[in-house]
């Protein structure tokens, strides 16, 4: 590497990068210069909380020491293609084996989030012979053909058109759905006879799989009602078709047990994950499948795979993180941490702006509004992306930013997952600041013209 | 990481790992215990030239000394999501187009093959406005789902049904087509009058990009006649049509050029990478793309992106990879040697088995027939992957394996690529041992029958 000088990096970024999801002209990206368990600081020294653990992956934190010394060990384990048993690769399937639910037997590792979903949907494809698959609105699966088809929000549309036998259902979403509920019960049945007449008007023999994010992330940490995973755990059982989870986002302590599924009471047949297993220390993500999907491989040909399956230095920083999960007790601290960011969370519905708050461990949304009453959103449907001129949302998550509060925003609704490492009193300082923003946001850009007319 | 224990590991592999491409029964695998620039040892001590650089990826051969002490500067740079700039991020994208055709502008960075075509897919309809992609049968893009329907051969039927809008068209490969040639020069005008009336059928102004390993590696290092290329070049320019070059396997001097395009007179529009660009010490792949491409988005939202874009060590790895191409001069050492390899594969042909030799630098097949007059495959098409239950060619990748010279197959070519650090005479060496199984599978499995019945 050549020496670091910050307006170079810069120049070369401006010069030579395609930076996602936006457009070029207006990325302005900052260099991170030094970075420690929860906070970082930009190249003007200024410190940050980084209250989304970059994308929602640094479980650990900011340069956890335990995995930089474990970089120092890269290449004693000798890289070796996915032909061949490899230590860290064998070591960490069993690790990920024992966390997971105790249906779940083998893995399959891919390079990130959404290759790894791309995989299941074939793997799913293939252990039932059938070609349907269920996946929701309001749900982000990744960018590849796969995951991007499976994807239920507008980033979709860049990959369409689509893959044909690709099927969207309702996200139970009861903050904003066309009518109301009685009782989270009212709305499980709902949501549920809803999915069964759809299963049986798709042709249920049909179906492969269900994919859902058992508690969808980028969309705004949307908490399923009581007995609706069960319920479509049960539709599953009827009619023969898999049940697949993505836990990309959730897996490895994010919601305060080690995946998201384990606040349930059932279990899926394949899991995806990626993020928290390096904590984004080295790519990497997979498919776990249960023992039965397992077993069909055993006579018959897994007919999918990539060069950097099971990759020797990944697989290795995987286990690293998996050891520290546990020796740090990070899983149980994001529980307990987790209910001071609840009650933290829940005095914010006192504000104007506050239409919701949703969260589970370290796992959060504010939903913000223009009006309560009318619950209209601070950006429309499918307006993220510089699609909207206005960019209340950007002038938010920028006065968030200025106050040394990072995270990012999707529609309405703004994330809150800091590294699990957090303390009480960090997480206490960090609710401040968001505090601070939201009256600062209130009073001087959304209700500034109401403030001058009264 | 726990300590290493051999049948600790086949155990735990046997249990808990998926392995790709393979009825999980049959998978036995060996461990790598020891490996070093061409050369890897297994469980048993037995030595292997690494004849296929893994998949071929491993170009600065095993446990490159700068690489893994590269490792050790792991941390120095912060770990940092793809919005920020990052000095290994810019430095490596600068570097990369440094390498690249003069037309190149700026690199989207991902982690593998597959994701990377799937991304350059989206990105080529994106700049174009157009949807089809135009793609050739016999070849491997990679097996999500955009890059599985790219691909022309047997993997692709796990992606089906496919995604609407993907052509394929005819690759040639002179030594199996339906008609025999005059010349180079009349193949040539054949495929290129054929694409040009597909295009026409399918309605250019439809057409986003053609997609094309220049030279296809996975199915038999087919070379290009001359002119060729430059012809699609041409038509592609005819038609507004992207002409996108996956140089996932030829990139970063496995052909004795920094890339294949750089042997032909053209450039493309854009180019994907992986393997070569970290030699697989660290997952990454991206999308190189031209300035006319790059102008387009920056005043248009780049619709796609993943979590780990231009992986802060991914990247930090791939630096250290390009100053070892420079710095040891590798690229011109794999053209020198790839002369030798050249002479020994040529000489080759006079084996009764021996139906065709392909090669460019250290890039090379070997295509064995039953019958050199009849041109009789010894796998017939699409019977790879346990289909074929006579195993001729498993059988020959055997002996070869015995006797130390680690590759692989695909249909009844071998792959011969080697590290491109491989000196002269281990490339001598190891083409002793190819030769030594070349004459046992004839005498002893191929032809046994016939010195019987003789
Ligand atoms: C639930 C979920 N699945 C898949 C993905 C895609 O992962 P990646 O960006 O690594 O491809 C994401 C990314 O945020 C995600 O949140
Ligand atoms: C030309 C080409 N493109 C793409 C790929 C897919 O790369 P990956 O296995 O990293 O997804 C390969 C893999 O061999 C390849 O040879």
């Amino acid at each position: 590497m050549e020496s670091i000088d910050i307006e170079k990096i810069k120049q070369d970024d401006k010069d030579y990068v395609l930076h996602s999801w936006a457009k070029q002209k207006q990325v302005n990206p900052k260099t991170i210069t030094k970075a420690k368990g929860i906070f970082f600081w930009d190249d003007e020294n200024k410190k940050y909380y980084d209250m989304c653990s970059q994308l929602v992956y640094l479980n650990v934190g900011h340069a956890h020491p335990k995995l930089l010394e474990e970089f120092k060990h890269i290449g004693e384990i000798p890289i070796s293609a996915p032909g061949f048993a490899t230590a860290s690769k064998a070591e960490l399937a069993r690790k990920i084996i024992d966390v997971a639910p105790s249906n779940m037997a083998k893995v399959f590792f891919a390079n990130g989030g959404a290759d790894s979903n791309d995989h299941a949907v074939k793997i799913a494809r293939m252990a039932t012979g059938r070609y349907k698959i269920f996946s929701r609105y309001r749900s982000y699966h990744g960018a590849t053909f796969g995951a991007g088809n499976l994807s239920g929000e507008s980033r979709r549309f860049t990959v369409e058109p689509g893959l044909p036998g690709f099927i969207k259902f309702d996200v139970p979403y009861l903050y904003r759905e066309v009518i109301d509920f009685e009782n989270e019960e009212a709305a499980t049945k709902f949501y549920l006879d809803r999915l069964r007449n759809q299963m049986l008007y798709e042709g249920p023999e049909t179906i492969a799989a269900v994919f859902m994010e058992p508690i969808p992330g980028s969309n705004g940490v949307l908490i399923p009602p009581k007995g609706y995973l069960e319920g479509v755990r049960k539709l599953c059982d009827e009619f023969g078709i898999l049940m697949i989870c993505d836990e990309v986002m959730t897996g490895f302590g994010r919601t305060g047990k080690m995946f998201a599924v384990d606040h349930f009471d059932f279990e899926p047949d394949m899991m995806t994950f990626a993020k928290g297993v390096t904590c984004g220390y080295s790519p990497l993500g997979g498919v776990i499948v249960s023992e039965k999907v397992a077993k069909y491989f055993d006579d018959h040909v897994l007919m999918t795979g990539l060069t950097y399956s099971g990759h020797t230095v990944s697989t290795q920083i995987g286990c690293a993180t998996l050891d520290i999960y546990k020796d740090e007790n990070l899983i149980e601290h994001a529980e307990e941490v987790g209910k001071v960011l609840a009650s933290r969370l829940e005095e914010l519905r006192g504000y104007d702006s506050v239409g919701d708050v949703r969260h589970i461990g370290l796992f959060a949304a504010v939903e913000l509004v223009k009006d309560k009453t009318t619950k209209e959103p601070i950006i429309a449907y499918g307006m993220d992306y510089g699609k909207d001129k206005v960019g209340l949302m950007s002038k938010f998550v920028g006065l968030l930013s200025k106050l040394g509060f990072y995270t990012y925003s999707h529609e309405s609704s703004v994330i809150i997952a800091p590294p699990l490492v957090i303390t009480e009193q960090e997480l206490n300082e960090s609710m401040d600041l968001f505090e601070q923003a939201l009256t600062l946001f209130e009073k001087e850009i959304l209700f500034a013209d109401q403030a001058v007319k009264s």
